[in-house]
């Protein structure tokens, strides 16, 4: 019925070196709410070597809206080429000359991973909302079968911050024999109700977009506007009052030429806030798919650590990697007294656990900007 | 060009006993950020009777989407009855057996006072976004002309929450000589970083639907699902993640009726908190004006009670009127910080100033629900 679109691509996918950027594939896989969903595309970087034994290997899982590429070996001082890459290298607390380091976009994402934009083999058209439920678990049980077929026997860490801290609990609570450490970020057992609100006015936002249209659309007729505005809030519930206040204040904005997702009638200038939001909200709709954005913002409002368990101590109770758990105060997507409180649990049942608590404005996103005390961080043994 | 529209009203205004709203007119508002309004309606209501002095009279500022009705003389109890409904009425925190209590929708609302959805009379049809840009000042004049044509020569009080702290401040700074007490709630010198841009998503959620169509629309199709995800993104920042967990947690929805802004895919269920701010959105939605939305939110964005002078200082120093300045522990849209620091800086400026904190944890809301800590607050000398 809609044979005119060009549905070779969906949206318009970053182009990373081929050599840099490898994929595995999965004929399928049993999904935690039900149903088999195969074949599957997993994209992935790595640094660094295995060694014989398959032991010195580091899981690295991303956020809502990253990708593979937490390092750039290119350009590895550079904090814009690789959303962790200061922290990642020879030396560095992510040590490349000693580990075998590992970044998966995750299942459901649109960074060649297989997701809602991919092409469903039954239907020759891309999956949009046909795309089957996707959990954590999921994610995890995809990131475990590329591992297997890696030669990975164990990993020395997992690490990861907000859906990816969802994602490295996960891996400590499924794969405990396999773990020997894992670091969450700005992660909780479970997301609070707020947080599923701001998601749920997100994903609002998008399928309001007639552009949408009950997520079949073609690239070149995307609902950029839905997904520019749900990215502006998000935007905002990553950061903190406190350092919004001292990026933007109320300053006008400087750079007019910004486009707003939609009108801009003039309603007394533009604050410099406005602006930046407006930048974030038209870069993330260049480069992400609006599909893919509801599906995995659904998966971080139904992680529930304990599901599947009988209780939430049963669960957590199977971790046996030493476990650290890093908060941050300013944050209110992930606020720090649940990321302790977890730790807490854990240490409570027996386990190895510590917390660390990031003192800084930068909210959620602290773990993507505060170098410094995350190299600390992550080296705390 | 768009005759066939139906223009008489743009939105479902509630309909209020003829006897209780009153309508003030006004030739011509001259507006600060320039131009000329009129004519101009206010409606207001009003409770106990004026002396002859015209000196027991208080005046109710109210929030964003708020109206005259802070009161119900039939159901004095009914705390849904009517906004601000326990705190006023014979022998209540405010009296209306000793004062003149009266409550105006702001200029710009759409509970009769004039505003985007009145008819413009040079065109004979509604102003949409030809409405000129008005401020929290021009509120606050013309409520003075509105008392001023009453009769009223002292102000007892004024009160008010949020956007109505706003224009209680600003009372308490334009005419000093004529407020003897203000009570400033929830609000403060100058809305956050944080704050506009919240606002901000907003406005763009209601301007990308295509029924705002530029602010020209009829009531019968009118922006709906743009308001009513606007509404439910303010609702979110009205709590706080504690009253949110309190409330709804990450329960299931109990109430599956409830109809959903735009599309609901079945994605893993429906959290509760979904449900509530679907059905506060929608009820929005049928209740209020989008343009409307639009010109309010943007006049808390724009406050800065030092617009026209040489300072804040210069600004606050003028406050003669004995000040209450209230807060709330757990708000994130106006912080208690800022209540604090503008409490104290009145205070270091030689006025009569006091700060008490509401411990509550719904967030701004609480002004419109901890009624015995309000009530306790309100009667604080």
């Amino acid at each position: 019925m809609v044979a005119q679109l060009n549905y070779t691509k969906m949206v318009q996918i970053p182009i990373l070196e081929q050599q840099q950027v490898h994929t595995f594939s999965l004929d399928r896989l049993s999904l935690q709410r039900g149903g088999l969903l195969g074949p599957i595309q997993i994209t992935y970087e790595t640094w660094g070597t295995l060694n014989a034994l398959g032991t010195n290997a580091i899981l690295i899982t991303h956020a809502l809206t990253g990708d593979t590429h937490a390092h750039d070996t290119e350009r590895p001082d550079d904090p814009k080429a690789a959303w962790w890459n200061l922290l990642i290298g020879p030396g560095r607390p992510i040590d490349t000359d000693r580990y075998f380091v590992v970044c998966a976009n995750v299942l459901g994402g649109c960074s060649g991973s297989t997701g809602p934009a991919s092409i469903d083999p039954r239907t020759e058209r891309p999956y949009g909302m046909r795309f089957p439920l996707i959990t954590i678990h999921d994610m995890v049980r995809a990131q475990h079968a590329l591992l297997e077929d890696l030669g990975v026997r164990q990993l020395a860490s997992v690490y990861g911050g907000s859906i990816g801290g969802q994602q490295a609990l996960t891996w400590a609570v499924l794969y405990p024999e396999m773990v020997q450490r894992v670091v969450v970020i700005a992660a909780s057992a479970a997301l609070s109700a707020q947080g599923i609100a701001f998601n749920e006015v997100a994903r609002q936002v998008i399928m309001a977009d007639p552009l949408w249209n009950c997520g079949d659309y073609a690239a070149e007729r995307a609902p950029a506007t839905g997904l520019a505005i749900a990215r502006m809030l998000a935007m905002i519930t990553y950061q903190s009052e406190v350092s919004m206040d001292q990026r933007f204040g109320r300053h006008e904005a400087r750079r007019e030429e910004v486009v707003s997702p939609t009108a801009h009638p003039d309603l007394g200038g533009r604050f410099d806030v406005e602006n930046y939001l407006y930048h974030q909200g038209g870069s993330l709709a260049r480069r992400f798919d609006a599909n893919s954005y509801i599906y995995l913002s659904r998966a971080m409002d139904l992680f529930d650590i304990s599901e599947g368990f009988s209780s939430l101590e049963a669960a957590l109770a199977r971790i046996s990697s030493k476990a650290l758990f890093i908060g941050i105060n300013t944050d209110f997507l992930f606020p720090a007294k649940h990321v302790r409180a977890l730790a807490e649990k854990v240490s409570a049942l027996g386990g190895d656990a510590t917390y660390i608590e990031l003192d800084s404005p930068h909210g959620h996103d602290a773990f993507l900007k505060e170098w410094e005390q995350m190299a600390v961080a992550l080296q705390q043994s």
